[in-house]
């Protein structure tokens, strides 16, 4: 009875935007506690007001950098901000606490604004559920704009961007041969391209070559993606980028592609929550976590074929 | 019957290290061909001999040169050499066949590599299955050693390295503070560092770095990571990595830890197994597709609560 009354208070912290009852449920998600699934479920009926905004780059494009000057733009128009910063190269380590810390000193004194990196343990649900969750949370909380910055190279970055209203993808002058061969990829999932860096040698040369993609791609009819330059470390071209974001917003929201969207993503949420379900269920269930390390043993040695071992695994867990 | 005929046919081909036939069962596993899985099935007996390889780094540390060089080394000492590059980026535009060509005209004339770039397409089941089931391939296949290179950013890319034997992390002099952040998560899963392009400014500082990352790490006593100095360009340094391959080869074979090892990647993939398997069982049943779509929808406008829909999704498949 006091859990359900305390799981109620913590939710109305987190409706009235309180800091340490999000970081707490932030920190709920990454262990996979499941009192954040009854949290989530509790708040869900307070989302769906936030704005996301996906920032995607490789190391050293400088993401950090804008998108703590986009968030201090928005806060001079005194809309609660969020940030999610994913970081998927700590799944080992944890959170990134200490450089949160370091970035809200630069947004001091500022309840506006919440920060936090993400981490993820393990390898079910993964990385873009929780970023998705925490998503939620932020948005149950009156962040009105959410900011996720992510490395943007791997299919659970892609994933996680995915989740965005709008998706950003910031590219720098003179990265190298493998950032050209990325820029197909990210192309397609791009609604506004950033050029950070902007100073520097190469950057006309980068604009002409995103151009000439452009020009390339089969369905633009509806929206180009504008290219913004921008130098982060000194603010330059951040009103540029947040009028680019105002116009996509603008264009969506009367277009049924955002309905659609919203859909899409539902549709690969729910199915990613029930692979993470019945994996649960795998393991939780009496022995199954021993089963399927004696499985696992017998294909590990070529005793069993694995689609075999899948079968025994699904019949024994009543799938 | 002629289908069974033709499917061990194909199979027997594999066996052989056809590359037409490799080359169309790798296209089968790209594009979840139910084909790709009876042959996986016919050949996993046939596998368990190649040495897995796994080569990871951010963009422009030169992971395709090194792994070239590599794979020149194995075929000097008359090794059949399989390579897969993974390439996270292209999900949407499918696979780099023009830069396999590219790759495969440095080794023109040796019917002993094979060079192929992966792709996915779409979310079930992700690139590091895809990965794992043409490693097994080439396994099949004969080769007794399988490059896998990739882009060593998201969770999916771990996931992609964890499945190699030996895991080698790449870093260069000079590119920047996310390498420096990143260099905590891929700590954890390299059995030796490279330094690529050791002949430019600050690689002495980088293995300094390096170094003293792992005089902090808890437990090297069985296996401290060395780091190499490379200049794959000139294929310099390339004799030295292929010792500490050996080496790190030679201390794994030793240790229980390599049977454990083992176990815990099939107990991660017959999991990922199953979960693809049960969304694509949600997905292919009568209606299947349309429900989801209908409750995506209920969700997305806020009318059920996710956790709802999803017991809704596994109740009505029977699960």
């Amino acid at each position: 009875m006091s859990t359900i009354v305390d799981a109620e208070a913590w939710a109305a912290r987190i409706r009235a935007g309180d800091v340490r009852a999000l970081s707490r449920a932030i920190t709920a998600i990454e262990n996979r506690d499941p009192a954040a699934r009854d949290l989530l479920a509790r708040l869900f009926p307070s989302t769906g007001a936030a704005y996301l905004i996906g920032c995607t780059g490789a190391p050293g494009t400088g993401k950090s950098t804008l998108v703590d000057r986009l968030a201090t733009h928005y806060r001079h128009a005194n809309d609660p901000v969020g940030v999610i910063a994913v970081d998927p190269t700590s799944p080992y380590t944890g959170g990134a606490i200490l450089g949160d810390r370091i970035r809200m000193q630069g947004h001091a004194g500022d309840s506006g604004i919440f920060i936090r990196s993400m981490a993820t343990r393990g390898r079910l649900g993964g990385l873009s559920a929780a970023t998705a969750d925490a998503a939620l949370l932020l948005d149950a909380a009156g962040k009105r704009i959410v900011l996720i910055e992510t490395v943007g190279v791997g299919q659970d970055e892609v994933d996680v961007v995915r989740l965005a209203d709008c998706t950003i993808v910031l590219l720098v002058p003179g990265l190298g041969d493998d950032v050209q061969s990325m820029k197909a990829g990210l192309m397609e999932i791009a609604d506004i391209f950033v050029i950070n860096k902007s100073d520097h040698d190469g950057a006309d040369r980068l604009d002409q070559q995103i151009s000439a993609m452009l020009d390339l791609a089969p369905d633009l009819s509806a929206w180009r993606p504008p290219i913004v330059h921008t130098v982060a470390s000194e603010g330059r071209g951040v009103d540029k980028l947040a009028e680019a974001i105002a116009s996509f917003r603008e264009h969506t929201e009367k277009s049924p592609a955002r309905e659609a969207r919203k859909i899409d993503h539902w549709k690969r949420r729910l199915l990613a929550m029930l692979e993470s379900e019945i994996s649960e269920r795998v393991l939780t269930s009496p022995h199954g976590a021993e089963q399927l390390k004696a499985l696992a043993k017998e294909v590990a040695e070529r005793r069993k074929e694995p689609y075999t071992a899948v079968r025994e695994i699904a019949a024994r867990a009543g799938f």
